[in-house]
């Protein structure tokens, strides 16, 4: 999260990667990383943090942006942290990514519900909620296809959005664990 | 995220609360909100943080566990932060909440292949990506219907997870944003 007007250091040369980390399950990690980034007015576009198949370990995805030379700095820095164990740019790599969003949009009429609808059959999201102003959508995919659905649904009202920000995996064999 | 043996002030009253908190898109927010946590020992199970569609804001997700006591004052501290908007436990009302998940499992015979497309049936998941040793999978839902797939897929080789953390919406017309 930054405001868009301060990236720091800008160029034509910003490119937007999606870094994986794995990190000790413990107080703190997740404030220092959070910290190196303000700190040093990194952009952070968006963050998710979870639990993994073992309760010692956490994983973050961090979608970030900036030159070469800035995620070269971003990666080392991530590197040095406390109870950081691993951190990998997917970027550079073959990944599947995708994100889920939950939108609730206005449908206080029989026309916007039919559009709601016509959004879902086309972009494979479901009405997880209804009332009789406002239906609740949730959708998955890569980030542009949620924009675009978005896009689809912004002439109706759209009256709430919560996105989880990017989560990333390495295609084929490859494991990104410790 | 924490460790699980560190829960502060245990009592068999620990409840897990879901946060919604608007907050302005600035350098900073969410090093404090993390930083809050980790100084306080309040415990963090899962966290998503992304854009909404004012480019002025952001939304967070937080999922945390307490007693009464210790959720009120997360949310009294969490509310005195600079650049938080808006702080919402939406434990307190009717609401959805989704997760989503990319897990890589063991995929090198044919028995395990067949096994991980039946889960697919069941759960509505989506085989993301192939190759000979290995499927990805793209699963969403409530969290324990994450936990579930995740236990049928367990014996087979679970080689990677990652998960956005939960993402939540109050039910109906009600709006939380700014």
């Amino acid at each position: 999260m930054s405001a868009p007007t301060v990236v720091p250091f800008p160029g034509k040369d910003q490119h937007r990667h999606t870094l994986a980390l794995i990190v000790e399950n413990e107080f703190g990690v997740l404030a220092r990383v959070a910290g190196l980034f303000s700190g040093r007015g990194y952009n952070i576009e968006s963050l998710a943090v979870a639990e993994t198949n073992d309760p010692a370990v956490s994983r973050m995805t961090i979608v970030t942006t900036g030159n070469d030379a800035i995620i070269e700095q971003i990666i080392k820095q991530l590197r040095k942290l406390i109870n950081v164990i691993k951190v990998t740019d997917l970027t550079e790599m073959p990944y599947v990514d995708r994100e889920l969003a939950l939108v609730k949009v206005s449908a206080n009429e029989g026309a916007k519900r039919d559009e709601i609808l016509r959004a879902c059959v086309i972009f494979r999201a479901r009405v997880v909620d209804a009332s009789k102003n406002a239906y609740v959508i949730e959708l998955s995919g890569e980030a542009q296809k949620i924009d675009s659905c978005l896009q689809m649904l912004e002439p109706l009202g759209i009256l709430e959005i919560v996105r989880t920000g990017t989560i990333a995996i390495a295609r084929g064999d490859r494991i990104d664990t410790i």
